[in-house]
């Protein structure tokens, strides 16, 4: 019941900063992505329709890289730790968030700019902190903060994040921002609480999984569109309708994400397949797949049983993999997360009907049928 | 290098909230506890200045203790992690100087209540931390949260109380305290990166060792300090002398808790002898013994390799112990915490010479004359 690190073992493997020229990914990575997601798919119109959110975001997600490279913790074990994912790059999709719900309103402003940093900030630092718990080795397809740096600098590399990223909202001095940062940080860590409790859970409920994910990901999806909203000077319907497509939007990507955990491809998502349920998380496809196949739950309880970095056997995930296709899972999941991303577009309906509105049309359809 | 709990490892052992009765210790804990020492010690002038000392500040220690019982942190396993230390008693050393520094101004209003319970907050916040990253077992004389509820619990439960004093000081809106504290968690945070980088370092540095005290412990006391001045509407310069006086004291503070780690009773301080050195830290006493009998290196390098909760060899122990006190290390850091405690008290020189700055006074006193 110790955390395993000894003296020598807690100082960093690797103590040079990442070298600059390739600690970025090329700056508009999600919309490259993306992209690239659209052609394979033969989504030809999602594919033009990206392409033009592109060309309208690529200054404020340049910014927002520019922004985030500028951040440079202080260089010692935590700093370097904070730094670490920063360093590797991500889909920057929280921030995209932000971009564009300012542009809803009178433009993507350096205060804009400051919270859609923060909102990467916040969400760098749980990553950091939900490594530690999980015992996470790779993330973005690189060894994670703590493998790099210990366990103990992951954790207060994260407490680091959280803290610039609170200097950063009060910096942009935007109202109605701060306090409902602070009560998003509070709600998501309750949600850590409540995927703590059902952890290694086969019978996790359907109700607890959206509690986490409403908690986890999608609280912070509202704060980001919101606050946006309120930096570009919207007014209370819009901002909450803002809020209410971060609701959304949040829970669809997370649906998503946990089926490309079970289904993705490893090469792009950057993580080994069934790590979620590895750690100990049942997620929504394995849920759905387990009511409809109960006999499905001695392999799941197997996989769990599995040690990280050790693989499951592959002759179980294949199991695993044919049941939540035969059970029509993996189909009911991408509906579902259809259905979601379709409401958010819906709940947009008090804002001006302009090109910022129409690129969140976009994320949210591109952010469903994304594959990585 | 995982995290070593299993899914089931991770759950309560107590789930249950500790009943309120015997939650909290007898409120001005630490007058009481600072009169027997006082009485202990025949320091009878010092004694009567403590029950002065008691009269004055009770109801606010008093208004604190209420504040901290009505915080009830969400009935769950983070939630549960974040009240076991607020349950368990303290010091309350912190609050006390917010309310002595707000009694030097106009006096103890609810907003400086709000800013004593927050630094009470940020204090118990690192501890979680703390305790996971130095796999501590017992503190306060029982087991530590993250024994209680796991490793998990203890980091979300630290974060919860960061963010609940932050919302406290939020609050409070007391000009100049909201972003002092960011800047304070922060040099605590990269404080906690310099002690990482020390740990199990026989040869660490006495600069080191202060950049540790002056940022993980003095910057708290400083922020208090002044923050309670604040509260109190005094002019910039007696906050200044405020913060300059937490400064002092909180290197004074630390310096005696080093001290009583190796030669204090395990009784009193509620925790093992030589737990600093087993978790890797080398504090000032150790330092100043092994520059003067270098002969100590491996009996030290030898407690050092001895991981907890397995005691270090008595043999051992018993010859650093006759070390720290043939070496005169345990005289000259007495002396040393005693010059810092004048220097504090010599500092509040700009403040009215009233029963406040006589009551920081007694606590500087009192604080390096302590034994538990």
């Amino acid at each position: 019941m110790i955390l395993p690190e000894t003296a020598t073992e807690i100082r960093p493997t690797r103590s040079a900063r990442p070298e600059k020229a390739t600690r970025r990914l090329g700056s508009p990575a999600l919309l490259s992505r993306l992209g690239s997601l659209a052609a394979d798919r033969g989504l030809r119109r999602l594919g033009d329709r990206l392409l033009g959110l592109a060309d309208f975001v690529t200054t404020d997600l340049k910014a927002v890289e520019a922004a985030l490279e500028s951040i440079l913790p202080p260089d010692n074990l935590v700093g370097n730790a904070a730094g670490h994912l920063l360093g590797l790059g991500g889909k920057r999709l929280r921030p995209l968030c932000v971009a564009l719900a300012s542009r809803a309103g009178s433009g993507f402003s350096p205060a804009a700019l400051e919270l859609a940093v923060a909102a990467e900030l916040v969400h760098n630092a749980t990553l950091l902190h939900d490594d530690v718990v999980d015992a996470s080795d790779t993330r973005r397809g690189q060894g994670t903060a703590r493998v790099e740096y210990g366990n103990a600098a992951s954790i207060f590399g994260g407490d680091w994040l959280l803290i610039e990223a609170l200097k950063r909202v009060r910096r942009a001095a935007v109202p109605g921002t701060l306090d409902p940062l602070l009560d998003t940080i509070e709600e998501m860590i309750l949600a850590e609480s409540v995927q703590l409790e059902n952890r290694g859970r086969v019978d996790t409920s359907r109700a607890a999984y959206f509690e986490v994910a409403e908690g986890k990901t999608a609280a912070l999806f509202r704060w980001a569109l919101a606050s946006g909203g309120r930096a570009g000077g919207l007014g209370e319907a819009s901002c909450q309708a803002l809020a209410e497509y971060g609701r959304h939007l949040g829970v669809a990507f997370q649906v998503v994400d946990d089926l490309l955990d079970l289904t993705g491809e490893t090469g792009k998502t950057g993580k080994a397949l069934f790590s979620d349920l590895q750690e100990g998380k049942m997620t929504y496809p394995l849920i759905l797949a387990q009511e409809r196949d109960p006999g499905l739950r001695s392999a799941l309880a197997e996989i769990l049983s599995v040690e990280t970095p050790q693989p499951p056997p592959a002759a179980l995930c294949e199991r695993v993999i044919a049941a939540l296709h035969d059970t029509g899972a993996v189909a009911d999941c991408r509906a579902f997360a259809h259905r979601r991303a379709l409401k958010a577009v819906e709940v947009l309906a008090p804002l001006p009907n302009g090109r910022a509105r129409q690129a969140l049309a976009t994320v949210a359809e591109a952010t469903v049928q994304r594959n990585r």
